[in-house]
């Protein structure tokens, strides 16, 4: 059984913070690997600090399961390089000329360099992950890099498309978001050397908490408000894609009002984004999506209850909390 | 030795005929390990026929190494598959609406779809080159996938650059096409369990006729016809590339004529490629660029001495007189 959790000393965060330091100056090392004239390009794009979730989750998960070794902070890595490599393709596909406040790729050295430093720094990782000689591990990397492609593609495909079901919505945000989540946590209990049961259990909090963690992202985006995030919000509807709040509210609709929201949403006219949200959030979309994510979050914790009693286990279970933090805040 | 090369019975192109078969049907049967809705794109993608050289080299080096086996063929799959997800993202960079008479995917189905669709097959193609078993295999497939872009990186950096040197425009084909032929033909020796001799002395075969083969390509973009090629050609030239009968060119030019040659290549101004390419011609560039293909194409051809007679090793060497043939007709 897991600890505790009110008897935690360090947060999630402080725990995990030195050895994300080694993360990210393995990150900055990588530019080395490159020919003289990529790494100028490579150690700009290096030299963004993300939130290092997934390596974050290797850390947490590489304690929790066994002795946190350097094959942990490695996976950390590698999924971070997979992680910022989509980055910088789907700032092509958004048009982005920011992130984090910094110019993208695409924005300083055009399209088509940021394609093909997207695919350097993909084939990059994925060369990287040869090096944990376990051949099962870099198939389980390039599935998952597969994966969140496959993912976009999906979401990309089905734009505007109102037939989307929240089956649909699942498995593309378990693809886009839960895929690289869920190698995180998974593998990092494989590296540990646990079994299949700890394996599987550790895939499941990985995948749940992403999930759950989209869905917020997804939520935000309809009903936040860009002071807060910091963010440009509504993209998603602008953009076509049906998020889980817009679909609950579609499930509840009468014709008459599917017919107003198919003219709001579609044919986005009047595109008000936030009277949708307000729609969404009155009609109690927004909750019932927030619900749904909560539900997963408490799964991923559930997820947690094969593994020994230690400071990282508290961390993951800590990180489902924070999670829930999020989702609260929405309400 | 190798065997007396007009005594040959069957062109390489008959040999490998039956060979290319497997080849194309295990190409087409890759859609099916996609998700559904991405399966259509994918197959859009993997019906189309490309020239199929580095399967050929696959396989012709599998023959002549030892015994032909499926392994062989599923290395010419992946590479096949890393070059069409290549191609897929060059002709976003090219802004090319078609590719063999066939609309490339970015004129299909935008920008956006292309460069995910990209990324999808280039995934997948890493994921497949897992199947070997052999982790030596996986690290230096995703290396020659690197290998491509770096190059490809390289040569879009270094556009309208005149201080581009020959050393520099050899690294850049070695890796933008080098690199997959040189794995085509390597590898294939590893996966016939051949020694690092016979490896290396394959590895150097392919890296040579790629870079001999690449620099035909170039030397046609100048001096070419479109009637014959069926290609749009001048292309290099007005993207800034600066291939080897240019950069030939620029190293015999007088200062007097280096000005006006920069006027030409760097203003483009007045950009008359015939012109540019008979100035090439005259001056002799092209045939030192022509000779120098040549010279590689005779190295390529003295690696393969280690290998013993056979048919598969006859035709190798037919590939490289097929190349001396493309060359010659260039002059």
């Amino acid at each position: 059984m897991t600890s505790n959790i009110s008897s935690t000393e360090k947060s999630p965060f402080e725990l995990v913070s030195p050895h994300l330091e080694k993360v990210e100056t393995q990150i900055r090392e990588q530019v080395r690997d490159f020919d003289p004239g990529v790494e100028p390009y490579m150690t700009y794009i290096c030299d963004t600090n993300g939130k290092r979730i997934r390596p974050t989750l290797a850390i947490l998960t590489g304690g929790a399961t066994g002795e946190l070794t350097q094959g942990h902070i490695n996976l950390g890595v590698i999924l971070e390089l997979v992680h910022m490599a989509t980055l910088v393709h789907d700032d092509i596909i958004d048009g982005a000329s920011t992130r984090r406040q910094v110019p993208t790729p695409n924005a300083k050295w055009g399209n088509g360099m940021a394609v093909l430093l997207g695919d350097a720094l993909f084939s990059h990782a994925l060369k990287l992950s040869t090096d944990f000689n376990d051949l099962e591990l870099s198939r389980a990397i390039s599935l998952a890099s597969r994966e969140v492609c496959q993912g976009e593609i999906l979401q990309t495909q089905r734009r505007f498309d109102l037939t989307v079901t929240k089956k649909d919505y699942f498995r593309m945000i378990e693809m886009k978001t839960g895929a690289l989540f869920a190698a995180a946590s998974g593998l990092a209990a494989r590296i540990s050397g646990r079994d299949e049961a700890i394996c599987e259990a550790m895939h499941g909090y990985g995948m749940k908490l992403g999930t759950a963690y989209q869905i917020y992202d997804d939520v935000v985006d309809i009903i936040g408000t860009e002071e807060v995030t910091g963010k440009t919000l509504g993209t998603d509807l602008e953009k076509g894609k049906l998020t889980l709040p817009i679909l609950n509210l579609l499930d509840t609709a009468t014709p008459k009002q599917k017919e107003k929201l198919t003219k709001r949403i579609i044919e986005q006219e009047p595109l008000d984004l936030h009277i949708l949200g307000g729609i969404a959030d009155y009609e109690g979309a927004v909750d019932d999506a927030l619900k749904t994510a909560s539900q997963l979050v408490a799964e991923a914790r559930g997820s947690l209850s094969l593994l020994n009693a230690s400071e990282f286990t508290t961390a993951l279970e800590d990180i489902t909390l924070y999670v829930d933090q999020l989702l609260k805040s929405c309400r």
